[in-house]
């Protein structure tokens, strides 16, 4: 078995945990058998125009081998 | 005074907080004098059968000598 | 253009994203051209009187140059 | 020249060694000019029902630009 | 569910996996629920009298709640 | 909004910002929507057989989601 | 032979060897076989009623197997 | 004698090395005794929409005590 | 509450603890409410002209909303 | 009693234990007193003539004074 | 086949490049089988008499056995 | 002009001061033109017959050309 990461940062206005499942929606509608997702950093935009949006880097593990 | 560190892993469907707070709450259900907690890591299960499972790896910090 | 960074340390009994937010307040009160606000550490004082208080270390970044 | 750097994860049930050529394999199979492999972490699954998974993340870096 | 993490430090004459699986089964001995052990660091003892000594410092985690 | 990170490599027997340039060359054929580069590395081989190639490994963001 | 390593936090108002002595009196008063430590985290919590309190983050490393 | 630090990015759209002086300028203008630089990381920004820019972000030691 | 990090380096020809204390000093001199002082590195000039100097890096936590 | 560290690259075309002890040797042979290895990193080179070429790059520590 | 790394600063009043290549020039000159060199860290003196020195701490890599 | 950076491990049965100078000693006996320690790491070895030993791991430079 064999597994590939990938790093996305997911974005949203309401929270943290918002912003991963940003990312992790991005994931599951692309890769299959997405399984475990690392937060590798969280930031948050200031300056955007339209208030604070909350940033979530993370790495996505999927299973790459049937 | 000397203070002792442990390494615990806290885990709920709803958010980060919520798995700092499990985590917490064990620590205070089977240590004394639980002061200080840090968040080392944050990573989110997506394969587990209910939907995603926030975790949190926390290191808890409590006073060992009276 | 120059941007300065600065460490402050956010705290809330609610959340993280409160404790960044209360980082983050603090900064565009005292500052111009705040844009962008990196997390550095998450952590929660278990023994504070009024229960659990969320911290968020940041780093606050601002554009020193007009 | 231009290299290009992906993250597998390989496992076997044998060796870190094993471990690490499952994911090599994989990436010879799928891409061309593969001439680097960095061993970014190990672990093992002790759970799994078939005995100990020897687990190796890789980065591995082949040519892009031909 | 909550899980814990302690370290330990495997020893083996024959090879880093040896040490890995020596602090593995010590683990599966004391403790219940036993699931992943992280690598940590690898190191050898040259100068012990019977030749060297592989060493395996690892991070085990298993689930502290029912 | 979400944005992807890859990692590149690119070279030049000029300078660090031309490896940069290489890299980023690569990625905006590549890659619509390109707008971040950050420098993980820089080496030099001097082995080479036509002189110094420096080399900048570089992470690209770029926006996966329209 | 396996070993365990255990996070103390020691104190003392003179130095940090005496507060890293804090904590290694602790380990030997409660641990067979102690035998190494390292030095994780050095800090001063100035605020503290009688003056400077000096604080050692000691990792401990001790025998687990006969 | 106490030196103190602060976290500057500079930025220019030549190389690293004017975007570290743009920092460095920065610094000498407005501090006194300014004797150490430390480049902190390397990024370019390229959506900007005058090309490529450099920045660097350094710390700046300076001399606080006569 | 909102607390504030600044980075120090404190000097002395004595000790690594008095390094650390001449920059705490520096600190409480200019600064109201200081609470925490964490050692980030330490380091000994042993060029300069009056024998070995000791210098200790820190980041200097002080409370910054009233 | 003063120890010094000096950092060696070993390489096997059978294992990473191998790679290790390929360094060891090289170090045995040259230096007197050799008591410690620390793994830094393992890498596997694909592309080399003669197939996979496994290299860890180690830190021998010896003792310099009698 | 085995390596060594020795540690280096090179400096230019120039660039970064020509701080890295005084380096390697100095490894060249004092050592067989240079083939790679890697930037661990830049810095630049703004103290010195004349003018901005940049400052390259390399790690060298060369072949050990022929 | 260039600098090259030797690691060391001085002890002491004394603390960690001595354990530096330890090193410097060696240091400043066999090398011309000593001029900065850094210190690495630092531990206790608490088994040795003689009581705790200090142990300082610090990285020397010196000046390599004239």
């Amino acid at each position: 078995m064999v597994y590939k990461k990938v790093t996305l940062i997911g974005t949203s206005p309401e929270s943290f945990e918002d912003a991963v499942d940003d990312a992790a929606q991005e994931a599951t509608d692309s890769l299959e058998n997405v399984y475990w997702i690392e937060v590798e950093g969280l930031s948050v935009e200031v300056a955007s125009a339209d208030g604070h949006e909350y940033q979530a880097e993370v790495e996505v593990s999927f299973e790459v081998e049937g």
